[in-house]
């Protein structure tokens, strides 16, 4: 071995053991405004590496302009779309605002940010819920008034009795509960009901003491039982707090972050610190709901969801849920034979999530770039399908361009002072 | 096939329909004399086929004298064992009461009892819940002060806040509950964690809108998150109410019920209606929770809660349940010959409850008595370990007997009027 690649490596243990020391804690649900540091009242965040406003897609600008008419700076959408030709909306990636956010990733001011503290680094990171089982909402690039009630309804009862819950509790290990979700089937991706009943239960006897009316925490207990991808943001945020003290370590390949905005996917590379390598979003294979739906009007890929699979979940382990293979007419080989790839691109594996069918094998663990070129095939994101025009249609998955690794490589190459 | 035969298959199959289509709803958690038919404030219902008080092994006996004090029949533990000496305290299967109870299986007439109703045949069971994650319990053999007031608390609070949250519920549809736990990696007798979360999650915005005192309801959320197993008992109660209206099918040698006293394993088979036949109860293949126990301190087999392996969950399926295995410290390949060891002793595979990793194969579903003794294997019965004079020290599996099955079927030889 060269020395160069034995540098490599070691920078790469050195990386994936950040990551894997992580304590994510759950803490709070709290007004974006309050706790994301940088945020404004005309800041608007969204998924993915950066873009303006005129190569966004159309689900993205919708989302955009909903959080300006809902955030009271516009009394409507016409009104939103002047202040953003005005230049008086700041457009930003959530992944530079310590925070990453579904599909669209529309995060704004008012609205409530799942809070986790890493523990063992004390980093925060930050995600706005899941905005639950409806076809719309800012995130599917909706921003009907239905959309704007409904994030209203969020800001008003689903922030304040998470918040007040959590605080009671001192709390949730999300370590230990995506450990013990993997092993109940969830690939925390686009399967979450174990997590979510993990955390229904560990929130519901704190929920019951509060001093907040009763219809309120119904309501919020009515909305965590309809959604069993309820915990999906919580554990997104647990991610982006669990990567970042991993950025930075020199001459490491391993993949900090993998992001979509819906025209371009983009990857981190640790060693690389903060910068952005891109390739075109993809198509996605989708089950649609309804047979009025096709591949014609789905949009490409998009959201900040993917950092589950940046740190082993999702679409690295169909092989532990092979319900979420099933609902995408993969059978358990199929699953097995992704998740087998997964391993192949990956640094190692993780000591603590591990796979039941796998004789308790840990998740594959650190996309190592060069494996991935190496092995020419890319990441497999589980993701839900949005309508070209707004609107949840599908699930599916689809997969990362080798673009973003291809550049990724070249630039480390010029770290590493090696030629290509 | 001769024509006997062929009359033996088509009887099964009808048996087999017949618990296939029970539509187990729980609904209710109320007082056991309010609710049994037959229940008398002298009469303690327990485990497994009927057995004398002198028979009875001391943990069993132990449930007895505790309840009888609980209920306040006696001053004490030997102003109890007065009154059973006496003969004035009734002793009973649970099963001649259309319940079923956990290890030694007291059921008293003041204990909150599982409501479950089969709506598809209008039968109703019962089953006292769980006792929790203490080591102490009427179930477990143990009846000091400790045992009788957590049994006051399980009455006072527990059943009341349950009963009036499936009132306001409508009840639970334990059917879909353990259809979608088996694909979360639940047996669904040692493992019970993914239908506990299931059952909080329902109920838990019915709980908070009830109006009882808050610290009531509190309690009843901290023990249902303290006790992964909580789910077990109602899962119990869905087995005993869908095996009823498949006793006394002609001539078929399915078994309809399995059930230990701890000193006897009995069955039921469906052809000869309610009657017992019986073997020895089995030692239990433990792991201890600490060095000082060991197989000699181990009461043999004991409990109605092999009503779940009657119904196709628990030791029939270890292969939906790794972790259940891994804790067994058995591997996937050692849960899978299980598993297929159960399917090689049944009728058929039911329509609804599948295991994921087998490619959503229906578990296996009808013990069939003939096939039983043509493989010379009998089920596994997954359960827990208690200490010779009570407390709980282990969990494990045991065989059923195969004495049992040998009579069973020379019984049914006579009723099928062939000559063995």
């Amino acid at each position: 071995m060269s020395d160069i690649t034995a540098q490599i490596d070691e920078a790469n243990q050195q990386a994936i053991q950040i990551m894997m020391a992580g304590q994510p804690v759950w803490i709070g649900c709290k007004p974006a405004l309050e706790v994301i540091p940088g945020m404004t009242k005309n800041t608007v965040l969204h998924a993915g590496p950066p873009i303006s406003w005129e190569e966004m897609c159309i689900p993205m600008r919708n989302g955009v302009l909903g959080a300006v008419v809902y955030e009271g700076l516009a009394n409507n959408i016409d009104e939103a779309q002047s202040l953003v030709d005005g230049g008086e909306i700041l457009l930003a990636p959530c992944h530079s605002y310590s925070s990453v956010g579904g599909m669209t990733g529309i995060t704004s001011a008012s609205m409530p940010v799942h809070v986790v503290h890493n523990r063992k680094y004390d980093t925060y990171a930050y995600c706005a819920p899941h905005e639950g089982s409806s076809p719309k909402g800012f995130g599917w690039g909706t921003n009907d008034e239905e959309t704007i009630q409904h994030a209203h309804w969020l800001e008003d009862e689903l922030g304040p009795v998470l918040d007040a819950a959590l605080e009671a509790c001192g709390g949730i290990d999300l370590r230990e509960i995506i450990g013990r979700s993997i092993q109940m089937g969830d690939e925390l991706h686009s399967r979450c009901v174990a997590a979510t009943g993990h955390i229904t239960r560990q929130l519901a006897p704190h929920i019951i003491n509060l001093d907040l009316p009763t219809s309120m925490r119904s309501r919020v207990l009515e909305f965590m039982l309809d959604s069993d991808i309820f915990a999906l943001h919580v554990v997104m945020a647990a991610g982006r707090s669990i990567i970042e003290p991993a950025k930075g370590v020199p001459y490491s390949s391993v993949v900090t972050t993998m992001a979509r905005n819906g025209v371009e996917f983009g990857i981190k590379v640790s060693g690389l610190g903060d910068t952005w390598f891109t390739g075109p979003a993809q198509p996605i294979e989708s089950i649609f709901f309804s047979p009025e739906w096709n591949a014609e009007v789905a949009a490409p890929d998009i959201g900040d969801s993917s950092i589950v699979e940046t740190i082993g979940l999702g679409g690295m382990i169909h092989a532990a849920s092979p319900s979420y293979a099933n609902a995408l007419n993969n059978n358990f080989a199929d699953a097995l034979a992704k998740t087998e790839d997964a391993y192949a691109m990956c640094v190692s594996e993780h000591n603590s999530w591990m796979i039941p069918y796998l004789d308790f094998k840990g998740i594959p663990f650190g996309i190592d770039v060069r494996k991935v070129l190496q092995l020419g095939i890319t990441p497999i994101l589980d993701t839900a399908t949005v309508h070209v025009n707004g609107g949840k249609i599908g699930i599916g998955e689809a997969r990362a361009p080798f673009e973003a690794f291809e550049l990724a490589l070249k630039a480390l190459a010029i770290e590493w002072e090696v030629t290509m």
